[in-house]
């Protein structure tokens, strides 16, 4: 066991290596299950599931976008039934989530772009009456990770802004189109207010990183519980998507015992709205909602529990 | 409760965006399960099920289709043994089908190719003697989002014509290749006298769209319940396929209770008139036939009734 | 009923539309399952179950070839690690089918590249004394489709007089690489003795087609049981492959109570021979074999059959 | 009987096209097995399970690598979701597979890129510490098959010190980057003191080839059970990664009473570091451990044994 500690130590002076709790003296290393500790939420929980729910369909570009169509379109014409594949998206896909998440009185992140929530406001509005989480995912579907600081600044403030217009709600969490962010993003968002973003798959455990001399939120993401990655990339049936998550949870779950995990899970509109993908998100919710010691969070909560998390890690050298 | 009902208000409003049904006053929202609100087929169904079968197998061009051979034949040669695929089809595929459909005395919706027709015509008037409908889906398998208003009128009505004179049915319902209208294809649709189009994946439920002056019925297709979509482009095996009915059809049947709810599944000639896939076919139709509540409709039925509906669902602003 | 008799006869004045038995006054219409009819294959068989083992590796050419490595190796080296796993075809893959198929009596058509037999001659004779035909499947791995009247026939013959060479066995019946033959195979394979080919997945029952005066046998091959198509081209478990076997037996078998039904199964050295292959292809046998009527048949012997029966389905338009 | 002894023999005379044991007087074919004979590891183990873990995250190159993002990214930009995947690899995956390993007392090889073990040293020598093999895997991402002689032996020579001065283990086997050695690879391993190398699916057993007089053992790898190529590849869920283990398993387990039996398991850090796939291999391996005569033995100790052994399998034209 001593070995173990001394390996603990020195892991905690290296800097995006590391992979244990940061150089606290009470610190746990994840590479040790045998040592007794408690989980490091602070209270019961043993497990939080972040659900992200995708506002996105709307706001999609008139071309150049994936769907389950055939790319072979000629230029210069619409893909008209691919169009319906995204209203689907708000049509029926938000509609059936939100009463899904309201089923098992569950609150999400719904990370909307904003040119979605200006097309359909209600929606948009409907979703923060529900009691969730309206988050940052870009003025419109254009990647940013290419803008210079002050494009990517408009862009993210101007999406921002019209999200505040519509629902009232301030957007402190930020998801860039497909994750990437910039060399510039975090800071610009820190400038602009926000205090945590989702664009990092490292760790099954939101974190902390300095930025400019305050701690920012990192909550994590996942490419493994994620609708659009399994569904659309790698042709999972509903059923497989829902074995994914169980596999994932119950792995988790069994950790959660002796160390601060969270899992998350990502449903797009248009995606996770089908019959199929609610009927085994129902199916998992209804499994994961009766374990002792399972909480649902939405991410500005992650976020602001760890940003005031004293022994929460801390990463120093992010990139 | 009161919060949603202005939510419903307001989204009556907006046009393409409105996730509800429309502007009536005893207008249920479909955001809202808890309100009790009688199923809307106008009596005791729960889920209308629609079966399409794509006849297309023999009018498929000489060259330049999929199959799931290589796709590195050297020009000038004919793929031999991918005609054989396509020949199954006809040969086995349709036969194997419609023994099916009596099993279970369903009427379906053949979407068929003029061209398929007349290479098989008896095969066609077999389609309609036992009570199938007969609907259009093209003279050839030529696209036709790219054709002009002259060339799509010609396009459409010459295939209805050749259906008419092999089968005596007259065409009212209407399926694009890949789903790909152009932006005359409805017009030209209720010219012709068609009734109903089926390439919009946007709802679960039919509805009704304004085309000069006159209602036009929408009875929504799916890629999600889809041989070709599952089983060639995302290499779904027939178990999954299965699998992926069982679950949509548990959640629309659900839903069913509430509101009005279609499931569309697609079966092609080639694709599903294999042993594998009517054995799967075969066990979904043995269970979800014995639901109470749910009834196998022909898609000329589905939209005749929608356009009778004084509840139907109107949309407006239609692209 | 009357009607469909009326339907059968005018089909049968069809050429490769044709759908049905042939025009004898005994047919019985493949639509129609009400019928009370015998299964057609002379005796007690319900359902005769043809599997192929492709005998290939070895044989393939130095470059060019697609194995499961990425496809981005620089020009001018040789893939060594894909060389194994063709190896693995005979040095592990054979050895364990043939096992396999001893163990349930069960003799298979082997189609053989010569040049794979020339490079593992003993292995090809083990094939043969184990009582397993070998049939031809090319000189090399070179397409045959684009070759010249002379050039094929000297192709096809030089790879049988190979394999006569080797194994003593003269090959009388035909594959091509991929199954693309030329418009002149057919012809040169009757001139040079051979009394049937498989390249045809039109039909889940062998036919036979009229070839210079004389009958050729069809023995349709299939993609569907195909396990390069499933494991290879769609990345189906070996589970999926199982599961996909076991519902193309049940719905076949139970046709076969009025049809005459073969079921086609394929299984290459390096694809097939592995152990979790061999695991589900023993589970499908262990289940299969017990079935009353199921007959485990080599393609010559159904040609052979065939060919003698006068009431086979002949196909006179077969392109 | 007496017939398969007598291709044994012949067989015997064979270079690269033997499927048999070596020519020894009490060598057993493969293809027999009716056969009693004794397990061949030497006691009464009847399958060994060799099981690598790949440590090759943070050693990726800036760009080029694959990873699970859309390959659209601009040139010039970092790909930084892309490297938060890897660093999963480290942070999360190895510490959970090391857990993993010590419930069930397993050794493993970890074939670890020497440019990963520097950037993550105490990974490195908890690796070794909880005493798991170190083998080589490349001083970074290079493919080194296209290297001259002098550039390889360099290239693996470095790596070996690099991890000698990190972990004070000397590697002794050596997996290339996707298994592509060179024709010089053997050759200059054998001269920089390995005895072993892994590249290589010809077989289900380890066996011996003669490399510059003298032996050189070769310790199959597989892409059967292999994380990257089922998960990555081929888009296998967590789910079937494991029912292909079992599958496996089952048949190598059964060929192990007559048979010298290897089963391989590939695990990469972020890949198979992830809680699904821990399950899933927890279950595996809560199964398999139970089983009589699963021995679990790290790649350098099956290299030992087989060099030592006399009745190893030998073969003598290694390409």
């Amino acid at each position: 066991m001593s070995s173990r500690k001394d390996f603990i130590k020195s892991a905690a002076l290296l800097g995006a290596g590391t992979l244990l709790l940061p150089d606290k003296p009470d610190a746990k290393p994840l590479v040790n299950r045998t040592d007794p500790a408690p989980a490091n939420w602070g209270d019961d929980t043993r497990l939080v599931i972040s659900i992200s729910m995708q506002f996105e369909a709307g706001g999609e570009p008139e071309t150049g976008f994936d769907s389950p169509f055939p790319q072979n379109l000629q230029k210069g014409y619409t893909d008209l039934p691919a169009k319906t594949w995204f209203q689907y998206g708000y049509k029926e896909g938000i509609p059936r989530l939100l009463n899904l998440w309201d089923k098992y009185k569950i609150k999400v992140t719904s990370h909307t772009v904003a040119e979605a929530a200006k097309r359909n406001p209600d929606l948009a509005r409907e979703i923060v009456k529900r009691g969730h989480e309206i988050a940052g995912h870009g003025l419109n579907w254009t990647p940013q990770y290419a803008m210079s600081y002050n494009e990517e600044k408009k862009f993210i403030k101007d999406g921002a802004d019209i999200i505040k217009d519509i629902t009232g709600q301030t957007t402190i969490g930020y998801n860039c189109n497909w994750l990437r962010r910039s060399k510039n993003t975090i800071s610009i968002l820190q400038e602009l207010g926000f205090i945590y973003h989702i664009d990092d798959l490292s760790r099954d455990q939101p974190f902390l990183i300095p930025v400019n001399g305050r701690n920012f939120a990192v909550v994590p993401y996942s490419l493994r519980n994620n609708d659009i990655q399994l569904l659309e990339g790698r042709y999972f049936s509903s059923k497989q998507f829902g074995e994914q998550l169980l596999l994932e949870f119950e792995q988790l779950y069994e950790e959660g015992a002796k160390q601060k995990r969270q899992m998350s899970i990502s449903t797009h509109d248009r995606i996770s709205g089908t019959p199929a993908q609610v009927k085994v998100l129902d199916e998992f919710l209804a499994f994961a909602s009766k374990k002792p010691g399972v909480k649902f969070m939405r991410k500005d909560d992650i976020a602001r529990l760890t940003l005031s998390d004293k022994s929460a890690l801390v990463d120093s050298n992010y990139m």
